[in-house]
């Protein structure tokens, strides 16, 4: 019934020593109700002197007690996504109506004495004042770190949703580098490869778009000279599924040492690509790319990131020195080399890769070479 | 040199008791700093197990001893964009890090055992918690009703902005309505709606599309049939200033009915539109329309709503029954009528006016015959 893995969760709560979760944020609504959200308040929340807070709750292993807790007007939307929850509860907007109709709905489970994991860096100051008012014995922790280890495994079908949108967004920076060849700024790059994003029904989020030599990667009124390299850094998201790609491109040949530089990007991806498999500590995926990094010779400032990417970026697994943590078929990992050199400026790829049973498989691939 | 009315926020503070305001939402941060916010994570805050979270700080009567807390990485941006603010200061990612470093330069003004008004509904929780921590000795209030009556009247910058995306946001409605004509679901005219504001640099928000005789609201797979109503009630935003409007369809000649439920949604917001001049109660402006929403004739369920709009929707001055405030030039109101008739379905047209000098003028008005 649940659209995720419901066994995992009354583990993790278990081990955190949770009875119930109580999940805020667009994305984890989205994905504990198998992609529901209001579509009316999904990109603005805020309105009159308050906002829009939906929760989705969750008591420990009692799957048929979870509830939802929505504001008047979305019932229509509900019936027709199907909701697969069904203690449903309308409340008038502003944070105060739902967190009070959730203190109630506690009470009424029987769980207003005990430990209620809430998202700490997202639930509003106000709601989370009422909500320890309203239930003076609960034990309020964060459910922040739950939420990230249940959603560190993707489905096939959420590997395919993350395909999609990957291609996606590596169309728009193609698109961008083409209009960049016009004479454009970055600002204009940029606004067209947000346009282009929008074209394929993929809601943007940010595009660097670095023109060297210099390494200002915010958009602005540099414009990309010929000669010169201009990385594109984009992301995009479909449902809260992200993107975040990084592409180069060269206006006309690249010199010596630009060709230099990328060709070192890409062999520490590639070194990197070819190591990740099942069981690979993450630990010692990171030290590969970072001796990869380290090795771009003299002059240049190199650095290697990886990181898990899904619904966030930069969710489970961590991908840092000490991680003893091992690679699960199901990860998908966001992968970065960059060297910046004041002659050339900044060279950067980046990648996402899903590990599959047997290594991996690249997720957007589309315009890996010189742009 | 701060961009917005530093005199009339500091009678607010004074009113209010407040010795410092700390603004942390995307849009009273932007407000605050005159259209500045970091592009990365403008559309989403989210990243590992917390989010990104700014604040603007203004004390008291203090303009030069303003600060911005932000993240490593957007100084780039902030000095493209000239910043009028001096004192950045930057801290790693998380909702942590800057209101540490919050808490530290509001020891450094001086101001640790002030009143402190921080955005409460949104302020996350973990971020109030350090504060208060931090600060035993201040006493922490409120800060959303003092932002919302300081946006309360508009430049003519901010109306020319807010005409802009109006504007485009009705050209978008259009041309969801030429799309529909080629019998599409209601879900797929709300994507046409999304892409046509795109293609304009306007962020979509939302789009109810209602096919007659039914009346769901949210885009689904109903189609929009000859003979029959359609509504496409969108909003958009741009740089956080925000357009919501309803237009009306018909697909062929409309019934009579429609055609009377039409002609008297019209009447309503003429006739509310006629009544707008700087010292109206906005009481008097909701009863006028309220009267007409109401004689619409039998079988119709009518209604009539108005309120502010210009960085949120539902803003200062609040238009009800029992408001004694008085319109002024430069206030933004979003007007709406709605008849629903069970044979017609949901006829509804929404508006936006600017208060002048002499009356009102209409924001983004293509489109308001039959489309």
């Amino acid at each position: 019934m649940a659209p995720f893995d419901a066994n995992k969760l009354t583990r993790l709560m278990t081990a955190s020593g949770v009875d119930l979760l109580l999940a805020s944020t667009r994305h984890n609504i989205r994905y504990l109700t198998g992609g529901y959200y209001f579509h009316f308040v999904a990109q603005a929340t805020r309105a009159g002197q308050s906002q829009y807070l939906p929760f989705v709750g969750l008591p420990r292993g009692r799957a048929e007690d979870a509830f939802y807790v929505g504001r008047v007007g979305e019932r229509g939307q509900i019936e027709a996504e199907h909701l697969w929850i069904r203690d449903r509860m309308e409340t008038p907007g502003g944070t105060l109506p739902p967190i009070e109709q959730v203190v109630q709905t506690v009470g009424r489970l029987g769980l207003d004495g005990s430990t209620i994991a809430v998202e700490m860096p997202f639930l509003p100051a106000d709601a989370f004042l009422a909500l320890r008012r309203g239930l003076p014995k609960a034990n309020l922790v964060d459910a922040t770190p739950i939420l990230d280890e249940l959603r560190a495994i993707k489905t096939a079908e959420e590997i395919a949703r993350l395909r999609r949108v990957h291609d996606r967004v590596a169309e728009a920076i193609q698109a961008g580098f083409a209009a960049g060849r016009r004479g454009l700024t970055t600002a204009e790059i940029a606004g067209e490869v947000r346009r282009e994003m929008a074209r394929r029904d993929v809601t943007f989020l940010f595009a660097f778009t670095c023109a060297g030599p210099g390494t200002l990667r915010a958009p602005s009124s540099v414009r990309w000279e010929p000669g010169q390299v201009l990385h594109i850094d984009a992301g995009g998201e479909e449902g809260d599924y992200l993107a975040d790609i990084c592409r180069m491109g060269c206006f006309g040949k690249p010199s010596p040492l630009a060709q230099k530089l990328y060709t070192a990007c890409l062999s520490v991806q590639g070194q990197v690509e070819q190591a990740i498999r099942p069981g690979l500590p993450c630990g010692e995926l990171h030290t590969i790319g970072e001796r990869g990094a380290a090795s771009g010779g003299d002059g240049f400032h190199g650095r290697f990131v990886a990181h898990g990417i899904g619904m966030v970026s930069h969710e489970a697994p961590d991908v840092s020195a000490n991680s003893s943590r091992l690679l699960e078929p199901g990860m998908v990992l966001s992968i970065e080399t960059e060297f910046i050199h004041r002659d050339v400026g900044h060279v950067k790829i980046e990648d996402t890769v899903a590990v599959t049973n047997t290594g991996c498989e690249g997720l957007g691939e589309l315009g890996r070479e010189w742009q």
